[in-house]
This record gives structure tokens, sequence and C-alpha cells, in this order.
């Protein structure tokens, strides 16, 4: 059998503030059955990944308090490939961290970065879009980023700028990458066609991110380098402990994407979602004749509309007269919210 | 010290349907901290009548299943006194077992009875009623039902028609007791001045109770005396688990109050409730200034108006946006319903 270089590397630190009570900081969504599946998020985008890998080359990096979540659910995948973050500094340390600490024992290694708390329905053609994104890598210098064809003008997410694609390949260069538009912006966005949601999905090989990364950040370069001494060692927990809070707190996106004319995308379209909002979350759930989307078992529901309910902690729910709400229970919490007002669950959740 | 021949006996089979899931068949309303003050409502009813009779004469007719629970929630009453109902036979048979078990070891007992499920406010004016009454029938052959003052036309229970006060006391005979009024008729009663409310409060003694059993439903009365033989013995729970299911199912109203010509009332104010809804229990509770009514610590309630909340189980609660509904969690269950549509919870509960 071929050696397989590829390796994914899954981002798994968020706290999930805008699903509480579903999602706490002491187990945020990405552990969480979101869509009633019987698997996480996390386990789910495993799984999306699978065909790429085999577990023993998966690296997850998450808070240190987190660890133990990630061994219970991933089992697979060895304990000297979960990271620890000591404490979140955005995503280009993180990102550093897993890269240098595969590239110490894996120099040929060609990566995958996901995040773990997104979802995605066509898990075919997000194996074919992720395998093509990685036999670029693998021959090239360059960066790929996952570039989501827009469904709609939304103004929650940056867009990338695709130009033209290379010779016989779906890849493209990137021409810019654009902050957060405005509604009409996002329009314009979606009218041109060439503008893409960025996913924060990445593909590269490990010898272009940490040339990149040494090149526009040296500094966090330096201090993995610093770190990578003892990685797979007894000492590495108290070295990481030691130097990863000093790193930089900056996100790859303005790190190195923005910076490097290494810069690809590839155009996706597998029926994706960042999980954002309670919002975002029933569009993707089915619903039933009235417009209610029920995760949890046992929930009945009379002379109610619309509503988003995620009550899997309840053995039976009864929901009378009730429009347009969210109604989510977990672990001896409780919220009952307008959908429309969602945006003021953070401050809820304090 | 003077022999205290009064007893209180409290009935407690109940399984109120009407607060699920606050309330369960499994663990009922009167086993419950209704209002939020540490105590359920059958631990309020023996701390009312403590006044009247030290707590080992007190006895609690109860359904078998309820029986632990009686004795976790009542330590201080002792295990003889807790009679086991099979089966729920109505009021009739319920009283007659409690009142032949006390009569064989307290013929001379003068009684009160009570429901375990009702909320007194003014616990002084209580006691000076129910101690006035047990005064009357410790000299009197004559049954005493506590009247309560209507404080509204409401036609939900039943009336009693009050006739002239007997010289130098407050307790009047009887002209009639009346169904469940037309809202017509019940205003009629508010204006008349002298018809109450049954509360389902009754008090006697001993020998008058039997006796007026065994003249209008003899065949209860020879049940109970077959019964009694074993009163106090290994074999009690055997042979009322073979004799009581062949009692009469019967109400005492029924069996003797609309019968005997020895039935007096005593007219009383003092801040009675059935709980016999979630809108009778929002009107007893504390509200704050939008007129939400919460038990349970930790809930918060943003834009919501009218609400009653009942969330002994849960730590944490948010609720936004909501008016004239009831959310009630209890045991892995949740009710989410408008006020209005109460009436529809006992179908839910099944």
């Amino acid at each position: 059998m071929e050696k397989n270089n590829n390796h994914v590397v899954i981002m798994a630190g968020g706290i999930g503030s805008r699903f509480w009570p579903m999602s706490t900081p002491e187990y945020p969504k990405q552990f969480i059955d979101v869509i009633g599946c019987g698997k996480s998020l996390i386990q789910l985008t495993v799984e999306r990944f699978l065909p790429v890998c085999p577990l023993t080359n998966f690296w997850v990096v998450t808070s240190e308090k987190y660890v133990d979540i990630v061994k219970e659910q991933l089992p697979g995948i060895p304990e000297s490939n979960i990271l620890a973050e000591p404490e979140p500094r955005n995503t280009a340390p993180c990102i550093a961290y897993a890269c240098w600490k595969i590239g110490k024992k894996y120099p040929d290694a060609n990566i995958a970065v996901t995040p773990s708390d997104a979802l995605v329905v066509n898990t075919g053609e997000f194996e074919r879009i992720i395998k093509q994104a990685l036999t670029f890598t693998a021959e090239r210098d360059a960066i790929v980023t996952v570039g989501i064809k827009p469904s709609r003008p939304e103004t929650g997410y940056g867009y990338i700028c695709a130009g033209e694609a290379e010779a016989g390949s779906e890849i493209c260069r990137v021409e810019a990458f654009k902050e957060k538009p405005d509604y009409e912006t996002a329009c314009k966005y979606m009218e041109a066609g060439n503008y893409l949601w960025n996913a924060g999905i990445f593909v590269w090989n490990r010898k272009t991110i940490t040339e990149e990364i040494r090149r526009y950040t040296p500094g966090l370069a330096s201090t993995m380098d610093e770190m990578s001494k003892d990685f797979f060692t007894d000492k590495e927990t108290e070295t990481v402990e030691r130097l990863f809070h000093t790193c930089e707190k900056i996100s790859i996106d303005y790190a190195v994407m923005e910076k490097s004319d290494k810069i690809f995308t590839i155009p996706a379209d597998f029926g994706w979602s960042d999980l954002g909002s309670w919002g975002s979350l029933k569009t993707l759930l089915d619903k039933d004749s009235n417009g209610n989307a029920c995760v949890g078992t046992g929930v009945k529901l009379y002379d109610s509309h619309d509503n988003i309910v995620h009550v899997a902690d309840e053995r039976k729910v009864v929901i009378e007269g009730l429009d347009g709400y969210i109604v989510a229970e977990r672990n001896g919490a409780l919220l009952i919210c307008r959908l429309k007002n969602e945006q003021k669950i953070k401050e809820f959740a304090k």
C-alpha cells in the first residue's frame, strides 16, 4: 500500500456561546449531538474526513478542559494526537502548534485543517473536493482554502474573490479576501458569481504552511521552533504551558492568508453550514408540517408553528400555542426565547 | 394534662393530573412543594393541624404506592397510622377506613378530616375555626362541614346553604347542599350571603360518623366491621387487600352529608384554595411587577408578562418574550402551555 501522507487537523477549542443552554463553556457545541443524529458535530467531522487518511493521522487541537471529552468521543485518535491549548490564542497559534507537531514526525505531511462545529450535508461531494485539494497541495507549494458557493447574500461571513481556474483543475487563484459585506455588497457578490464564503477549511503541505508562517509571522514560528524541541516528550505539556500564551493572538487569515501569494481556493457546493445560529440550525433540520424543527424524543406540539426545540435531556415535552420560539434544555438549564431575538442569548448565558 | 381525644385524618390519594408535569401519578401534587416554600402541600397540611393534637393522633389515608413518600415526608407520624388503600374507592370508603381504625383504639375520638392538597393562607384563623368545630362535636352528635365564604361567583365548587347559627356559636344548621351552579346562580349565592363553598373539611366524633355511615350506607359499615377485626394486626394488609375493593365507590357527600339530619356548617374565611388549576395557583403566588409568578431559583424573565413558571428541578432558566403561559418542568418532563388552555393539560399528560 502506498504511503499516506495525508493528515487532518481539527480545531475544537470554541465555546459555542450562541447556543446556550444546548452548548455551554463546560460542554460546547462541537461535542453535542446538535442535529439529533446520535453523533456530535466533532464525531461527524471525523467521519467526513475518514476517506482521506487513517485515524492515526487525525489531530485535534482543543482547550485543556475539553481533552477528556475528546478522548471519550474520539477513542480511535491516539492520545498524543490531542493537543491541549493552555488558553485560546485565535487560529494561527492553534494551527501552527498542530503543523509544527505533525512536522516533527511527518515532515512530508499533507494537511487539511477544519473547524469541528460545522455541518456538511453532501459528504460525497465533500470528499471529492478535499481529495482534489490534497492532490493539488501534495505537488505544489500552495495554500488552498475551500470556498463555499453562497446560497444567499449572507452578511455574516467573509468572502473570497476567486480568479481564473488553473489549467485542468477546479482550483483558482485567490484575487482578494473581503471582510463581512453589507447587504447590498453581498447581493453584488452573489450576482458576480466568483465570490465564495470563507469556511475556515484549509489544505496545504507541512513545508508550505511552516514557511509561510515563518515569512509573515516570524515571532510565532520561532516560538514553535522552541516548543517543538519537547514535542512527543514528557516535557511537552510543561513547555507548551510556558510558551503558548506568549504567541501573538492572531487569526490564520490575518497572519498568512491575506499576505501570502500562494493562496488558492476551490469553489465547493456540498451543503455547508457553520451552524452559527439557532436560525441556521433550524434551516437545516427536518421540519413538521407546521414548520417546527425538533431534536429530542418525546416532543409533542399542539397549535405551535415555526419553533426550534432542542431538548435532548428531557423525556417528555409538551408545547402548546407557541410560534417562532427557541426552546432548549440541557443539563438543568432551560431557554425559551423568540427566534428573532436570538442575538440576546450570548448575554442571557452569562 | 387533659386527655386529647382529637384526631386528624388526611386524605392523600389524589393523582393531581391537572398539574402535570409538576404533579405526576408517581409523585402527585400533595407531595410537591407547589408554592416554593420548602414544604410540600401535605407537610403544610400537617403543620396547620398541629395545634389540634400530637402527631401520634394524625392518620393518613393514601394509595399503596404513595406510602413510602408519606413515610419520608412525615416521619413523625407512626407507620401504623398510614392507611394504604389498595385502590381508590372515592371518599366514603377512605373516611370509613380511617374512622373505623381510629375507633378500634380510640372509641372516644373526635376527628377532623381534611384533603392533603389544599392551601390555607391564614393559619391562625384556621386553627380557631377547627378548634371551635372540634369543641362542638366533642359534646354533640353532629357532623360539621367547614364552609368557605366565597370570594367570587365560582362555578367549579358545590355550595352549602347555611341556616341560622346555633345559640352562642358560629356554627349553623345546613339547609341544603347545592351542586356546582351556573354563573348566574353563583352570583345569586354570592348576594344571598349564606352560601358557602364545600371545602371537603369535616369534623365529627367517631361515634356519630360510624352511626351515620351505618344508617345511610349499611353495606360499607358491615365491610368495615369485617375489616376492623384485623386492624393493628399482621393480617390487616391482607384483609384490606381482600375487602376494600368490594366497598361501594361513593363520596362522603353523597353517602352521608346529603342524607343525614345532623349536618352543621361553620362559615370560615381563612384564605383557602383547593389549588385546582395553574390559574388558581398563580393567583396565590407572589408576582413580579410584570405579573409573573415563579417557583424555582435562577429564573430570569425578559420582556415577559403574566406567566406562571414552576421549574424546581432546573438550575438556570431564561425566558424571553413570553406572555400568559405556564412553564413547568419536573423530572425530565417539560410543559409550555397557554394559561387560557390549561384545561387541555389532563389530556397532554397521558
